[in-house]
C-alpha cells in the first residue's frame, strides 16, 4: 500500500464536527499536507485563529448548494496551489433535519438532498481540473489518496439493507440523501477511475458532533487508503 | 398465495407507457377491480376515450410534485369508494432526462428527484388513510396487493451494485431517484407493515415506452405479490 502523504486537501463542512476533527488531523499529521483547504457556509473566528498558526491552513467561503461559491472556491485553491493539483477532496459537509414518515415533506426532501447529494456532485464537477491534474503529476501507481480521491462522507443510513436505528430516529429525507450519494460515488468511481482519481464513501462511524454523539476515527480510512 | 383480486387500485402516470399498459391490463383481468383510478399531470383524449368505454375506469388529475392537487385526487378516489379504502397504490409516475457525469447539474438532480422519489412519498402520505382503512376492511390474512399495497416503479437503474448500462446512459439524477425510491420503499415497508400494507419497489424490466423501449410485464409482478 501506498504512504499516506497527501500534498494538498480540502475539506467541506469543516467548521465543526467531523469536518474540523480532519482537518485537525490533518494538521497534526507528522508530514501534513502543504495546503489544507478548510471550507465552510460562514468562515468564523475558530478556523481562523488555527489559520493564523498554520500557514498551511487555509479557510474558504465555500456553500455546496451555490454553484458560484464553488467556482470560486476553486480559483483561491489554484492560487495557493499555483500550477499543482489538489490531491485529495473530502466532501464532508452535510446536514440533517429530524423527521418521520409522517412529517417528511417536500421542503426537507429538497433541502437535505441538495446539500447531502447533488452537493457533493457539483463541487467534485469543479474541482475535477484540479483533481485530474494532481492525478497526471503523480508518480504514485494505483489509486490513492495521496494521488487523486474523492471520499463522499456518507452513513451507514444510507445502508437500505441494514436501515439502522430505524425505532430511534427515522429521518427518510436524511436516509435518501446518503443512498443517493452513494449512488453518486458510485457513478464517479466509473467515470473517474481512467484519470486515475480514487472515489469513495465514508461512513465515519458514530461521531461525537451536532449530528452525531461519539469520537473521529475517519481519518485512518483514510490513511488505510494510502 | 392469495388470489389477485384488487378492488380499487390507483396508477399515476397512466397517461402512457407503463402506467396505460398497466390500466389496460387492469380492464382486461377477468376479474378486474371496482375502481381503476387512472391519474397523470394532465388529462388528455386517449384515457377519457378508454373511460367511456369502462364505467369503472376513472381519469384523474394529478401532478405527483404538488401537495394540493394529490389532495384532491384523494378527496375525488374518497367519493367514488365511499367508506371504502384503497387496496393498491401504484406510484408510477417517473420522469428521465438524459444527463452525463459532466452535465448534470442542480435543476435536472433536483426536478427528476422532486417527481420519482418525493412524489411517490407524498403520494402515499395522503393515501395512508385510504389504504389502512382497505387494509383494515380486508378479511386477508398477511399482506398483498389485493388487501393493501403500495407499489413503487423503480428501475435497476437504481441499483448501486449493479450500475447497469453505463456506457450506454449514465443519467446520474435518474440513478440517485430510483436509488433513493429504494429507500424510501424501504422506510415505508418498515412503518407500515403493522398497518397491514405491503410497500414494494419493482423494478419492469425493459419496456417499449418514451423512456425505455420493449414489451410490458408487470403486472405478472403484482399478479405473484397476490
Amino acid at each position: 500500500m501506498a504512504e499516506f502523504n497527501v500534498g494538498s486537501v480540502l475539506v467541506t463542512g469543516s467548521n465543526r464536527g467531523i469536518g474540523l476533527g480532519l482537518v485537525k488531523q490533518f494538521l497534526e499529521l507528522p508530514n501534513p499536507p502543504e495546503w489544507i483547504f478548510a471550507t465552510t457556509r460562514e468562515p468564523d473566528g475558530s478556523q481562523s485563529k488555527l489559520a493564523l498558526k498554520h500557514p498551511n491552513l487555509v479557510v474558504l467561503q465555500l456553500d455546496v448548494t451555490d454553484p458560484n461559491s464553488i467556482k470560486a472556491a476553486v480559483q483561491r485553491v489554484e492560487e495557493h496551489v499555483q500550477g499543482h493539483g489538489l490531491n485529495l477532496l473530502i466532501n464532508n459537509a452535510g446536514i440533517l433535519r429530524v423527521t418521520t414518515m409522517e412529517n417528511e415533506n417536500v421542503e426537507t426532501m429538497e433541502t437535505i438532498y441538495l446539500t447531502n447529494t447533488v452537493g457533493p456532485l457539483l463541487v467534485s464537477q469543479e474541482f475535477l481540473l484540479l483533481l485530474k491534474k494532481a492525478a497526471q503529476q503523480s508518480t504514485q501507481t494505483g489509486l490513492s489518496c495521496s494521488k487523486a480521491a474523492i471520499v463522499n462522507m456518507s452513513s451507514i443510513a444510507g445502508s437500505i439493507e441494514v436501515v439502522p436505528v430505524w425505532e430511534f430516529e427515522q429521518i427518510p429525507s436524511y436516509r435518501c440523501s446518503k443512498a443517493a450519494l452513494n449512488m453518486i460515488t458510485r457513478c464517479q468511481s466509473l467515470e473517474y477511475k481512467d484519470y486515475g482519481i480514487l472515489c469513495t464513501s465514508i461512513h465515519p462511524g458514530w461521531v461525537k458532533t451536532r449530528i452525531g454523539t461519539e469520537k473521529v476515527e475517519v481519518i485512518t480510512h483514510l490513511q488505510s487508503l494510502g
